[in-house]
């Protein structure tokens, strides 16, 4: 099998030198103007708004079509109403671009007939030598490019690589990572995948050098068998974070409709994802969550964790959450707990594991420090879940020691939720996750030593 | 069996005319300190502080022990070191003090010693006719007669109880959960239960009519029969939401240290619960997201649910999530459909359920008014799951249609988490429980309805 070289295939739709915007505007509420203010924000350099009655639209010359355009278009971005789609995608060929993004809905998704246009356009396309993602997406977010989603992302690049059939879902995803520090590499939404799945935008992203770790949203993948296989060598060397979804009965019929997807059945999928190392998760805010212990910490050398933890009652149910995710709360060894002994306060604290600082560290935080060093050293432990009440003293001290340590460390403060925004914020920030509730962060770290295991096995 | 008069037992801890808190103090960073500014702003009026070296404390008389306190006193609040408690209940008992409440840590968490001295407390205060709560708990909440926690929970009286073998976990759980706008009856930590167990003060909470929901965090139970059957009971008229945690090796060594509580079997305890109708729940989030589900919505009457979004994305895996926990997406009556593709934009939409209101409500929200109405009304349906982008107008259009209709419903968010806080506060505000991920509403949708079986059952 010859090798396709899918980094040059796609290259058009992540490094255009110029892009065309084909119902592009310049009326507020219009999604052309939400997206010519995405661009000129973006600072996007050879931008063309296509509009027929508009010659100029905030500032930028307009044309009333792309082949009036006086320059080679790599890109197309198309958001006219679905009757005008196919004539563009037309007048775009005969310009010679290589890529179009169809954003325009009410295709597949709408049943047969629609599908039927669908094969048509992406037939015209490749004819004419074009590619083709959507219809019925938001695009393609690439800061390094320029290349922006609908909002504020930001064009900072990072490692993380996404691809979406939902676009809602794209757009969320990158606008709350962004929020805690994460940054993106790449991001797709595949939409109705008329031409170019999911599966394809995978196999970029795994060859892709930019992309360390990969997030994927799902509804029904076309070539299953491809995927499995993909998924199961870009695993060998980077994560995949999936939520596969529409795989009841219910859920295949509302991705029918939201983006005419096949689903498939579910304990089928759970196999699949398994075997392919996927790291498999069942809500946006799971993905978040596994996500900033993926971006942010390394891969554990093994399943044992310690729950080191100042307010006492949370240490119980995150110990019994660990095990019942596969992970291990094992004891520690007489040095590490003669070691604690010492920096703890003598009443009220548990040396064992899990390690109760007790309330004496609402007053001296510090202890945190020293424990957390006591235990990055315990040969016993691969890994550390810290639960605190907050508070800045808390997060700098945490921050101080997390530096000292090799192994992967997530927090858990259990306090008010307005002022836990804050301290999500600094602490991200600094590349520690924290998490609102101390049976997330078990969940997350689950994940990676499940994912670190699939990755000594392979 | 004579029945107990459970409600006259326990009175003098929850309607003291006088109490007295032994170990105030005016030091600030003391717990005494603490207490004490807790009590003034809660305006509790026969307060008596006892310090043996401070005359006054905070402009309020002090005494040197709780026998020179020329009044009655019905409770007391020892905050004292651990080798002073067991002279300080002596001194009560011989004061008439009818219930003790210890904060003191220290004893049977430590080890057999501290056990025996428990065992001895008990004793001393039984003989001399009084009850203790604790040691090592924060005490008692009850708004009506002015008893507060340790921060700032409010003085407002509501219908949830509570009672939690973890003080930490009351404390955050009631601050949290009035911050949502629920309003407790009273909350209960009852530590290590030298005397007084959880089952004591469940058993009172079921009995008393200003409670109407329970909650309960439990580590180990020293009677589980009774428990059992008090349980049953009480789930046939009240709902009871309980995290049962220490129930794996590892998380009972934490229960032992934090509380001192002997756990129990995972699988012998989630038979028990289900079986009593216990709301089972695995997390200090999940306590909060079904309390505000059972505190604001009314009990559907089947598992049918109609999801109604405007983002098109979490419907597939929000319809996923809602078959794996046993509630049904059902196809709409054909008159409904109707009526929905009435009040729907034609493209991008679905009158399918999961209905899709498309983008189209980000700028006209009103749409999801009238399907809310519409679903109200469809006789297939008994709760309704709303998903937005959030925003004022998505806000007021929900809390309006609400109104109009009879059946439980939740809202989810999917944004910005900065902005998620004030959505959430200002529809919590008006009874409709909001989520930040749709899968979390799903869960406590099911909790309602997995209970409203139960009671259809009972």
């Amino acid at each position: 099998m010859t090798k396709r070289n899918i980094l040059a295939e796609l290259d058009p739709f992540f490094h255009p030198r110029s892009l065309a915007l084909i119902g592009a505007s310049s009326r507020e509420g219009k999604v052309g103007r939400r997206f010519m203010d995405a661009f000129l924000e973006a600072g996007f350099q050879k931008l063309y708004p296509v509009n027929l009655r508009e010659s100029e639209i905030l500032g930028v010359k307009a044309y009333p079509t792309v082949t009036d355009i006086p320059d080679h278009v790599d890109l197309v971005l198309i958001l006219t109403p679905p009757a005008a789609v196919m004539g563009t995608i037309k007048e775009c060929v005969a310009k010679g671009v290589k890529g179009i993004v169809i954003n325009t809905a009410g295709f597949g998704e709408g049943g047969e007939e629609g599908k039927e246009l669908e094969r048509e356009m992406a037939r015209i396309a490749r004819e004419g030598g074009a590619r083709i993602v959507g219809p019925n997406c938001i695009g393609i977010y690439c800061p390094s490019s320029g290349l922006p989603f609908l909002w504020s992302q930001g064009m900072e690049s990072g490692s993380v690589g996404v691809v979406s059939q939902s676009g809602s879902l794209a757009d969320h995803l990158t606008l709350i990572a962004t929020r805690s520090g994460v940054k993106f590499s790449k991001a797709i939404s595949s939409g109705n995948e008329c031409d170019l799945t999911a599966v394809d935008f995978l196999e970029y992203l795994g060859e892709d050098p930019d992309t360390e770790i990969i997030v994927s949203y799902l509804e029904g993948i076309k070539d299953g068998g491809r995927f499995n296989q993909l998924a199961r060598e870009i695993s060998k060397k980077k994560p995949i974070i999936a939520w596969k979804c529409g795989a009841s009965e219910a859920g295949a019929r509302a991705a029918a409709s939201h983006t005419g997807a096949l689903a498939g059945a579910v304990p089928i999928w759970d196999g699949v994802l398994r075997g392919a190392g996927i790291i498999s998760v069942k809500s946006l805010e799971e993905i978040l969550d596994c996500l900033y212990a993926f971006y942010f910490q390394p891969l554990p050398a093994g399943r044992r964790v310690a729950i080191i933890t100042g307010p006492g009652g949370p240490a119980v149910g995150t110990t019994d959450a660990c095990l019942e995710l596969g992970l291990e709360v094992p004891r520690l060894s007489e040095d590490t707990k003669e070691m604690l002994r010492k920096a703890m306060p003598p009443a009220g604290t548990s040396a064992e594991n899990p390690i109760d600082l007790s309330l004496a560290t609402v007053v001296a935080p510090d202890i945190y420090g020293e424990v957390i060093r006591i235990l990055g050293r315990e040969g016993n432990i691969d890994m550390l879940l810290v639960i605190g009440s907050g508070g800045e003293q808390f997060q700098s001290v945490i921050k101080e020691a997390a530096r000292d340590i090799r192994k992967p460390l997530a927090t858990a403060v259990i306090m008010y939720l307005e002022s836990f925004i804050q301290d999500y914020t600094s602490l991200m920030e600094s590349g520690i996750p924290i998490y609102p509730d101390p049976v997330r962060a078990a969940r997350a770290l689950a994940k990676l030593a499940d994912y670190a295991e699939f990755r000594r096995r392979s």
